[in-house]
């Protein structure tokens, strides 16, 4: 069976050496001490490794059963999402005002980490209110908001998204589902929606569907697509629940992982639903969560990576096998603990870089967040959503290679259930598709992102790479290992960005072709300043004699073989980036 | 549903224009001409399209079960092997003396991989077959090999390898199974053995186990190791079946993937063996095996991916989202097939060209296998011991990889059961595990086989590559697209050794930290050779006016992509190398 720890030194040395979150003036910053933040991290460890990891096995081999409509999630899950929702998990960082406790985005995704870690699929469930709680609270009536967001916020009621439609997936501009005005300001929802995530559950009384539709003589395309409340119980004046909406489960999709949660193919018959913001504007709304929502996917990725890393790293040090060549180590034993072996290491240390580069790049992308919405920062807002792309793609591409590496460290362990990293390969799979697939990732970097403020976005970016490079110039610690690396990866990074724009011009496909390669090299770049920052912030600490010399030593070693081992990757991706879209255009579809 | 097609078209592509076999002067050779080749791989794609593809879904979901010792493998199986071995598949490249085909190892490699992208769970009961004979041929007396023989030809009995025990799987010299001699000539065999493919089934009349085991007061670690035959059911003087021997299923294991093979605990107490070849030379006998076992495996690697491609491929042409940003493709429809996308088509090409360039260098590996056993060439001998490793370990780890991305092409649809995709990834998955992890192959590569015959056997797969590109330097369409990415590629192979040289004697883990990214390094070499001389047929066809230019004109294409996008990561790989064991062995294992 699986464990897992919450690693919660290592999220508050990000807060607190690297971030330095409570001397910012990010409004809700200040309160964020070392002891606050403890003190929020432990009870969310406590509740990870005790309550929701022990269901993620059970999520996996039960999965959720459709019986007459209603939906069985596994054993077990009712009652945690309770202790989850009677903790105040749910409405973490929603505003106090409707029952939430207002704190930062980056303190709810320190805290999702664990829970994403203990256990994916269950999760899913509260974090999807989430969606529906910031869609409602951006763009919804104050009617709107007083009826359905108290009962989001704590947890009474669930939440979902329905975009997905048989014919489209990436394509909402097709989407089918119509509503039809009533004449009485609602409309008349009729369609079919598939692969909709928590579509219908057990856990709470009441589920509010968020649903993409066009209202009949809209405009073609994703410009006549509105977004509607559709509840499954309406909800009468009194607030109190009403009749069952014309809304239902019409089945469950049998999938590769995140059996835990119920993946539903979900029926409108003329329910009846509620406009959200304007008509033909619905896109709109939606793109309102999409930063979140993509940060939130990259965090599964390297969080499901986290938790078999642990599991690799403890099958490392117990299994016996074969003799270290260079020393006696385990002269008593039949052989020797496999983490002496180079490239058992090799691979441990690609997978324990990996992960503490992630959650240091998600979190300061959550910090940007904190920045764009608490402080109305427009240069934050921009920079994060340049990276939204990078932090969803390349997190998630990274976080399942990290995973399968976990799962090769135990042989043919790995292979089977008993030890769960199976379990934790099938689950990350799907970070890599959902919430718009990585390949859409790299287009919405490549084709929106990059020209965001005439492209003052991403050279600010650039300036803040190499502000970062002049100001340590003289730390001779960070200089071979650390600097220069990132410097020559950020040149990478620039030289792709100049290529595109020499020959993108003219042949789109240029730009296009390259798109996937450019996510890349932009996430490694990102981990390479990332590292950097760390390796300073541990150096500091080393200098000003912390207590904790061990672990800040290992952060150093760690981002060193990061350094030196993935940094590299830029000049791959550089070149075929360069190598450009005729060899990829040449075929005929007939010829392939 | 997935589905699959044979490629017989390119299998015939490689053995005839590229591979020219039946100008060469291996026995056997000469009678395979084209319509010869084509008529078995024709045969073979009907049997593998219409009876083995059917059941691999069957298979995956069905499982096998135990019921009181006996192992019931899925529905439909039982029929399908009947049918296999009455098509005389199973002995197809054994010796005619026992009722095989003496087929080229080629052509069995051929016919291997339609049936493995067909149906691997399947495949592999036949498959150990294959490893049971290779043993008694090569060790067993005449007696065991007119006793066994020809039924395990014939495929009336089954054949499993026994090698794994609970504490031991790498390491073999930590094995406990005891053999204790009976003063009759036989040994009593005791102990356990997990992982053991096709152990119990009920597909064949009876199964012969090969098993490693100890003899009590032999030497200790691996030269202590003995190899035994052990019948499930003994053998009569009369050659009947005689009674149940003290073997027996003890569980299956629960897993990932493959789950239409049956994957035992074999629990031995006291079961009658026979010895094969020497006392204490079992682990000899064993790596007999090895080369024929792990390209097999290798194959298997590359054979997922050619499925899970074609499906990406046929679900890429069919799906409507997005239009072509530079031209009109579909006016009727409401969106354009994505296959016209320039990131749809990165992810297929790289497919493509990976399935097509590791079916190249995987036939030339079986042909160097053949040119060794059958004309006793032992300068192929050592180059294809030298290749192995690369062959398992590279093509499993790209086979798995690229499986990953055809499931990727299809979006969401890929993480459903119904499209099938997913399964493919699961059984792909243990191609890097089983016949020695892959981290064990590039331990194998850098450890052993480097330094094969003094260094000779490297330098002449250098010199090899070097005639090649000199022979073809005046071949304008093969220069600037292949030969120049080839010699920078041999180039930082040639600087890899070269560096393991220099800082690997001093100290070893510098080469063992850098064994990993070696074998891939000369997987890319090899890759990049064959999509060289595969260009070169094609250009030679097309010169002669080849019927089929549309074909050969893919094949340049196709492989000038993989030259352009693939060939660079050998950069990567050198610069990984050269970064030395310090960052990988720095920290304590305690620290991480």
């Amino acid at each position: 069976m699986p464990s897992y720890r919450a690693p919660v030194k290592d999220m508050q040395f990000i807060l607190h050496d690297v971030l330095n979150i409570s001397s910012s003036d990010v409004p809700g910053y200040a309160e964020l001490d070392r002891d606050f933040t403890r003190a929020i991290l432990d009870e969310a460890a406590k509740f990870s490794e005790n309550v929701l990891q022990p269901l993620n096995k059970v999520g996996d081999e039960e999965g959720c059963a459709l019986e007459n409509g209603v939906v069985r999630t596994p054993k077990g899950f009712k009652d945690a999402y309770d202790r989850m929702r009677d903790g105040g998990w749910i409405g973490l960082d929603c505003p106090e005002e409707f029952g939430g406790q207002n704190m930062p985005y980056l303190i709810n995704s320190a805290v999702s980490e664990m829970f994403v870690s203990a256990n994916m699929s269950f999760n899913m469930y509260q974090g999807l209110i989430h969606a529906a709680v910031s869609a409602i609270l951006a763009h919804g009536t104050d009617q709107q908001k007083s009826d359905y967001l108290p009962n989001l916020v704590s947890g009474a009621w669930a939440g979902t998204m329905n975009l997905t439609e048989p014919h489209c997936g990436t394509d909402l501009g097709l989407i089918r589902t119509k509503a039809e005005p009533r004449g009485d300001g609602t409309h008349a929802i009729t369609g079919s929606k598939i692969w909709i995530s928590g579509g219908e559950h057990d856990l709470a009384e009441n589920i509010i569907h968020l649903v993409l539709a066009k209202i009949p003589g809209g405009p073609e395309g994703v410009k006549g697509i509105s977004l509607f409340i559709v509840p499954k119980f309406l909800i009468k004046e009194d607030g109190s629940l009403g009749e069952r909406n014309a809304v239902s489960c019409g089945g469950l999709e049998s999938k590769m992982g995140i059996h835990g949660n119920a993946t539903c193919v979900m029926n409108y018959d003329g329910a009846t639903g509620y406009l959200v913001g304007e008509e033909h504007k619905g896109m709109r709304a939606m793109f309102t969560m999409m930063n979140e929502a993509r940060l939130g996917v990259g965090l599964q990725g390297y969080a499901q990576a986290c938790v078999a890393h642990q599991n690799a790293l403890a099958f490392a040090r117990e299994r016996l096998q074969g003799r270290d060549v260079t020393e006696v180590r385990n002269p008593d034993g039949p052989a020797d603990p496999i983490i002496v072996h180079p490239d058992v290491r090799r691979n441990l240390m690609d997978q324990k870089s990996f992960v503490e580069g992630a959650r240091a790049f998600t979190f300061w992308g959550a910090s940007l967040i904190d920045e764009a919405r608490r402080k109305g920062n427009a240069e934050a807002e921009a920079l994060v959503s340049l990276l939204t792309p990078v932090l969803k793609g390349f997190l998630t591409d990274k976080g399942f290679e990290t995973t399968v590496l976990a799962q090769q460290t135990l042989g043919g362990s790995g292979f089977t259930k008993e030890w769960g990293l199976e379990q934790f390969v099938r689950d990350a799979r799907i970070t890599m598709i959902y919430e718009g697939t990585n390949g859409i990732q790299a287009l919405d970097l490549v084709g929106r992102k990059l020209g965001l403020n005439g492209g003052k976005t991403i050279m600010g970016f650039f300036e803040m790479v190499k502000s970062f490079i002049k100001e340590n110039e003289g730390d001779a610690d960070l200089g071979e290992g650390f600097l220069e690396p990132l410097k020559k990866a950020s040149k990478d990074l620039q030289a792709a960005g100049a290529w595109f724009l020499q020959h993108g011009v003219k042949n789109p496909n240029n730009a296009l072709a390259g798109s996937y390669d450019f996510m890349h090299l932009f996430g490694h770049v990102c981990l390479g300043l990332m590292w950097a920052r760390m390796a300073k912030a541990s150096g500091a600490a080393l200098a000003a004699g912390s207590g904790d010399a061990e672990f800040h030593k290992a952060k150093i070693a760690t981002g060193r073989y990061h350094m030196a081992r993935q940094l590299p990757a830029t000049g791959l991706h550089l070149a075929r980036i360069e190598s450009g879209a005729d060899t990829v255009m040449e075929l005929d579809a007939a010829n392939f």
